[in-house]
């Protein structure tokens, strides 16, 4: 889980993506040669900060994992506004660094809690991103964290990289405030080697009808409704894995899937990934049991699908 | 109107079009020998569960109809949400199928009716999707059923069909929920027949402007706002027909004609359609001389535009 | 300024383009003598009625600037809805035209405010557009009319286009209204001159950061949140020109570069233009050292990135 803390640490909030790309470029550049395929790598000119790799001569399946996190812009006077949906209670420590140096403080509110700041001793560069302060920790269950949500996908992905044989694995940009790559990369990714079944690497929530350890999520519908044929095909083969996994049936929340959906080509996907508690604040929780069966359903639903 | 009674009791939400693609290509398959002109079929893989007809060696204008209905899903313990934006009120009947069998149940609220429920004698499997029991009522004025939206623009692109010479017909897909399919079918259509007119066959409200048996609604605007030099020339071939039609004003309501406004393609569309009462109910109704005005007017501008 | 004064007197509301565009289009076919390069004209059937000129051959960088202004629609009886965000306060003059004449009128309302109407001696035409009644001002500091935005975004790039060398103009449609045309022009210039870079010259706001006669403004973000790597090469190379500019971090309004950004390509894009008091009504107000900071940041800016 070493590597996973790093990631959780990395600030790379929606828009300012690429330093975990250089991360992730010089992991992969690391890594690969003990990988059962050495992929080809998409980046760079064309591609912004999203990387793709492709395993194999092969490919059906494309697994897309979001690299960017929530977090905070500086407005004026160190007022705060939000990237994508972050809890944002008082006393939440964010960090950032501006053209004076390192930015550590604690959010408060103005103006009958109606404006938001960040609270620290000097006025911050307007346009400073901030993020969550990273409090990793771990212990026999559980994994807690700031930005789990999509580190955790990330790290799914590279799980699942080291022998997969065919396949492709996108990391995109974004994806909390808006999107923005998913549909271009999902153009190459169709023209090019023409795959068309997508399955999202992202971290969902625990409700009444999803609890922690029961296994990875596979989502019926959120605000987008995927395929059903699609749908019922991943959930035969999960079935027959005997991998532990449970169903969820929501009418809120979206991921890069809606994006692929509403994009020029007959993508069909499905969201699957492990639930967590405190979504979108530094408290990110996720069991372990369910980190091992996301696992194992990617790596069994790359081969059969 | 036996087809159409058999297209409205058709179990085909956004996501579930399947049923509703095999029927009509069933349909298609029987009855295109007594067509005019034998059309090309697009559809299977690459096309999800919607179908494509091109009829002649001239086509210019394509006829979008959307082939899904609102409807729910279950969540856990019975609870249903939303799919599209049905009328839910307590007591309406919902039919469905799930892995232990049939489901007939009616709609019940709790927790101060911020939640719903289907009333029925078993947990039903989360994920199942419910629709609207069919009660089918013609008289010699009105027809009046579920999903008249939009089994009736299907209808009415099959009645073109017969005598279509020079032409697109599209049924599509997730038209009630978000959309996904209208922009990439408009891009095969664009790309591979370089047609760019769209014409909406779809279903509009009676309201303070729009009257029962006044003829079939031409709209100027709703949320979407088309290019207005394509609506003038609709309304001036209109006129010239001779058949009745209204035309409307909204600033709500969308269709597929706005995901192709949207779309990588410089489409002109408008939207063109019987409007109904009791709109998104299972008490749809149609007058039966909007009806005919609808055909006729299709097959004008199909013709002329 | 007569040119600009002009520009905001021609009725063209979203999706009624073509009047502006017919303008522009004999403007550039008298004016491109005088320019330094001339350029390749795209426009016409495939185009709608948006415009793209490119400039020289090595263009690296696409200005992109609306035609299309708010305003309204009439509904039935003269009630009046919507084209974009308007400011319709009781009183505001709003001039169209219909086909049985001229038509001047005052904004009223009724049912308790929530109906808006238009006050005039008949019934008008339903679908009819109707804009603000140009009241164009000008004093040694201030510029004041309707129609600033986006007419002095488009004043800007006619400016440009003087003496660029190499750079494209992008004159498109519907933005106050949705968008639809921004993804397919960007889609045109993407795949034939390989241009990935945009400029979104349009008008901002006056705010608690954002003062008037301080500079052109460079948006950080807005809803939409552009690659900091990008935006952060615009401000090093303004930065060196030592023309005044301002920096705005905001996280509501939006422009073509939200389209481009959702688009399926790798647009990069920026924000920049003069900011305005009393936006979106009849009194828009920008000071003249802003637009003289504007057009010389543009040029420099097509020069250098």
């Amino acid at each position: 889980m070493k590597l996973l803390e790093k990631l959780c640490g990395i600030h790379a909030p929606s828009g300012e993506e690429s330093t975990i790309t250089y991360f992730l470029l010089d992991y992969i550049q690391k890594n690969q040669r003990n990988w059962k395929v050495k992929p080809i790598i998409h980046c760079g000119d064309g591609f912004q900060d999203n990387i793709i790799m492709v395993f194999g001569k092969h490919p059906r399946t494309a697994i897309f994992a979001h690299l960017d996190s929530i977090g905070f812009t500086v407005k004026y006077n160190n007022e705060i506004i939000k990237i994508g949906g972050p809890v944002n209670t008082t006393g939440i420590s964010l960090v950032g660094e501006d053209s004076k140096g390192k930015i550590e403080g604690k959010i408060i509110k103005k103006d009958d809690k109606k404006k938001m700041f960040i609270n620290f001793e000097r006025v911050i560069d307007p346009g400073t991103s901030l993020t969550f302060k990273l409090d990793f920790r771990e212990n026999e269950e559980f994994i807690q964290s700031c930005y789990l949500d999509n580190r955790l996908g990330v790290w799914n992905a590279l799980e699942v990289a080291k022998t997969l044989e065919n396949g492709i694995i996108v990391f995109s940009s974004w994806e909390e405030h808006g999107g923005g790559s998913t549909a271009y990369l999902g153009k190459f990714i169709y023209e090019k080697y023409n795959v068309k079944q997508a399955l999202i690497s992202d971290i969902t929530w625990i409700t009444d009808g999803i609890k922690h350890s029961k296994g990875c999520v596979i989502s019926l519908r959120d605000s987008g409704i995927p395929r059903r044929s699609f749908v019922d095909k991943i959930i035969d083969i999960s079935d027959k894995s005997r991998i532990p996994f449970q169903l969820e049936v929501e009418d809120s929340g979206g991921s890069d899937g809606n994006e692929l959906q509403k994009s020029h080509f007959p993508w069909d996907w499905c969201f699957i990934g492990a639930p967590e508690d405190n979504v979108h604040s530094p408290n990110e929780k996720v069991h372990k049991k369910d980190i091992a069966s996301m696992v194992s359903l990617y790596k069994i639903l790359l081969k059969r699908l």
